[in-house]
């Protein structure tokens, strides 16, 4: 069925099916089950909060692609895929919480059934388990496994024109979110207040793109708190003389372009106000340096240059981003580290975040950029990347 | 350290440790890797956006857990665990992208370090990859595993006197969100805009109660939505004559009570009423037998009864509750099947949710309940389950 909610035309799965099978037959793979739920979107439709539960997609070389999840699930799998009802294929719902019995042994039945030979699995993807394999394994002897983690993932880093224009919403809605958060954020405001603004508009959206949920809630470390921990917020007020680093994502129909900016509640000290130039620098260094053809590593050491901390920013200056599904904002198969090899092509998109240490508390900038044709990245949204003050 | 953050105080945690060892040595293990994001926080208190990445927590017999995770992460961790600073340790950033090494040989050379024989891992949980196995199984051909999926999940299922306290702050949360969604949905509102506000009061909390982010966002399937596919929301409006099903847990530390109502925008037709008076008996009908020492399959079989639509309600009547995080808003290590043979005891939490198919469209009404030391359970919160009418 062609579903009405379908975000693209059939060309544009017809070009990402044909791009998947090559990557598939250089890998010498006759079929590949893909279960990250971001990978299986872009491949298949498929748009679901069911990603808790083992289900995937099989693509294969000579047939349409294979929709294969819990029984109760096959209904919202025929409102979301392209392809015809006949490849949606559901297992019984006794198995998902079956002891003796395991829904993998019904997938490995169908792969069977298909007569596979080499069978690519993304191994380290978080949603196909150590258990999965191992039945994999014990029921089909006479298949070849091989990891596929990250194949359709690098598939998926340059984007289309309408995934660029679904970024682009994504990056209003960004935009619209820090300007909110830096005009409601106050001393003695809890934290999880100033979230819930940002919450309903993230949701809320702007014009016709409507809000979904990003794939990570927004982050917000102040004073001293562990930036780089990943901490989410409490209820604790906003301090005065401090500052916060906020972090969030818009999105829409599951693209991201993600922004943080930091907010100062009082004044800006002296040291501060020179990380504020060093970021600065950092990301129009990066940005300029970030031209399709040049080498990832490379544009890490632009970012890197003005920082003066080395060359690696603690874990890098960012990934690619794009379509994604909680807990996973941003794919790694390319980071922007000082050793990656990889080079960048035109409408590659990225989140870059340069960071710095002042005096035990994390300062950092971050933008939403896309790879142009020619010259410089382009940055997606408009919100200055200066320090904010209140 | 003892962190500010610890939700709970160390005789808390050391009565979780002491549940869990006895559990291992039953199993025969002298260690377990936990790599389940709530069983992680249920025995270390460690609460932080990083379980996109390899980490988890290594409990022994005879010494402090071990927090293991991303360098990067270890100050995150050390904010918010109960062990001593020297029980947190982290593996190198460049691990984390690399394509030659494997985070888990780090944990493997500490595995063995420790010198364990006997090491179960929860096999069948999102966040131990099949990758990760193989990487145990090559690095330490001596050491004996064990598959231990949902072991500290069975220790969590009954609650504490501070974590039922949790849970009602949590219950509060969903009454406040309830209450303002049966305010605001109106006929011709986008759907976005009405989460947008279910956000908001969801975030801004109930008096001491702020909002924690819940581990599932709100469904609001309506007219003949796939209401069991389990579809997010769009941008398109509430329609008149039509009825939402509305899901959602308000999130107090990480604990939930979710609830779920269905709101009418208009008139309910008299199929529907008697729909509605089939699943109020069947919420008192099961209420009222889920007593402690009752058998799940009772309870289950007691809950279905006055559907009339056979003993499994689709994929059963719920799951166990508590802390969660995204995806996993139910644990389904004890669910409310009819062919469940484990025994309700005191102070188990479940979300219990009949469902009925009427012309082709689903409602349902969830309450989070309780298993009280004598007689029916105790529904959390006190929103009516009645159909609201706009």
């Amino acid at each position: 069925m062609t579903s009405e909610r379908l975000p693209f035309d059939q060309a544009e799965y017809d070009r990402r099916l044909l791009m998947t099978r090559m990557a598939m037959a250089l890998a010498g793979l006759d079929a590949l089950f893909v279960s990250d739920p971001a990978n299986m979107q872009w491949l298949t439709g498929y748009d679901a909060w069911t990603f808790n539960h083992h289900q995937g997609a099989i693509i294969l070389q000579d047939a349409d692609p294979i929709w294969w999840g819990r029984q109760q699930d096959t209904q919202g799998a025929m409102h979301t895929v392209w392809m015809p009802e006949g490849c949606v294929i559901g297992y019984e719902s006794d198995l998902v919480s079956s002891m003796e019995r395991h829904p993998i042994e019904d997938l490995a039945r169908h792969i069977s059934g298909l007569g596979v030979q080499n069978l690519g699995i993304e191994m380290d993807s978080q949603h196909f388990s150590a258990k999965g394999f191992s039945v994999l394994l014990q029921v089909l002897p006479d298949v070849g496994f091989a990891d596929a983690t990250g194949m359709v993932n690098l598939q998926r880093a340059i984007k289309s024109a309408p995934e660029i224009a679904f970024m682009r919403k994504a990056a209003a809605i960004s935009d619209s979110v820090m300007q909110g958060v830096m005009k409601y954020a106050d001393v003695g405001m809890a934290k999880n207040q100033l979230v819930a603004l940002a919450y309903r508009d993230a949701m809320q959206g702007v014009d016709d793109a409507w809000g979904d949920y990003p794939a990570m809630p927004p982050m917000l470390p102040s004073g001293s708190d562990p930036a780089a921990g990943l901490l989410t917020w409490s209820g604790s007020p906003l301090v005065a003389g401090e500052d916060m680093t906020f972090s969030f994502s818009g999105c829409y129909r599951r693209y991201h372009a993600p922004l943080c900016r930091t907010i100062f509640l009082g004044e800006v000290s002296d040291e501060k106000r020179r990380a504020e130039a060093a970021l600065i620098e950092s990301l129009d260094a990066g940005i300029a340096a970030a031209t399709a053809g040049s080498k990832v590593g490379d544009v890490a050491k632009a970012f890197a240059g003005p920082l003066g901390h080395g060359d690696d920013n603690g874990n890098g200056f960012g990934g690619l981003i794009g379509i994604a599904y909680p807990p996973n904002m941003e794919d790694d198969v390319i980071s922007l580290n000082a050793d990656s090899e990889a080079v960048l092509e035109p409408n590659m998109t990225f989140h870059v975040c340069p960071t710095l240490s002042v005096s035990g508390a994390s300062v950092g900038i971050g933008q939403s950029i896309r790879i142009s044709e020619d010259g410089a990245a382009e940055v997606f949204g408009g919100v200055s990347p200066k320090f904010a003050t209140k």
